[in-house]
């Protein structure tokens, strides 16, 4: 039982710290790759939302661009709230509970992942209605973890 | 040959601006967005030069990794440089001479992201020679666009 919970221990903690392999020389800089690469993320999710909302009209091709784009940046922005990312001197919104409730925080991450890759797949279904289900979905993990880990 | 002139500048035009897609409802989203994804990009190019620099033991697979995703965001910085980004509120960078004279501008992005695939092949050959070859390129292009384009 013992061994099973290690098990499962070292697969969440290495899930949750892909990339492995990022290392900050210091909070600040941890505070700007994740603040950067959710932008970036934000940015391209956004022109994907904008069509499933009708506000931009539909075009196949950029929704499946974008939503790539989507699914290879949502893999980025948990390294940047890893151990040691803590505190730093610039502004931002995230709340301690990040580091104080890893497993929570990682679950919302993993949630947010699994949807990038339907919205990628949605998307190059060309359907429109498949996108506005994927957008939604997506949007849904977006705000749940915004609502329990950054401040308003 | 005005029509090889005019076929000529939608190429480099439609390839300076891959993503074609990337819109910013404002110049402030341009500029976080490119030194959100410029600083993600030099993060894990980072990471390679110091395995290639032996400041870090080497880790092919760590190496291999790391220049993937900086090929990947090679492609998306450029984006926040396109028409109609420029100015705005935020403090940055970016010298007047990016707009003025985007034919350079863009002959230096291109070079860079042509490096940054000799990269991600270097990397994958799990060779250190090939990698420190493949980073002095890659840092050589960065350096080059950075003294022209970049107040110090």
């Amino acid at each position: 039982m013992k061994t099973l919970a290690s098990l499962a221990l070292v697969a969440a903690v290495t899930t949750f710290a892909a990339p492995a392999f990022a290392q900050f020389a210091k909070p600040d800089d941890a505070i700007k790759y994740r603040q950067g690469s959710m932008f970036v993320m934000a940015q391209h999710f956004g022109r994907v939302a904008a069509m499933a909302n009708g506000r931009v009209p539909f075009d196949a091709k950029v929704a499946a661009d974008n939503a790539d784009i989507v699914l290879a940046m949502s893999k980025l922005p948990f390294a940047g709230f890893g151990p040691g990312t803590e505190g730093g001197s610039l502004k931002n919104t995230a709340k301690p509970e990040i580091w104080t409730d890893q497993a929570k925080f990682r679950d919302g991450a993993e949630k947010m992942q699994a949807e990038a890759v339907k919205l990628a797949a949605a998307a190059k279904t060309g359907n429109i209605d498949n996108l506005k289900t994927a957008v939604g979905a997506m949007g849904g993990t977006c705000k749940a973890c915004h609502d329990a880990f950054r401040t308003q």
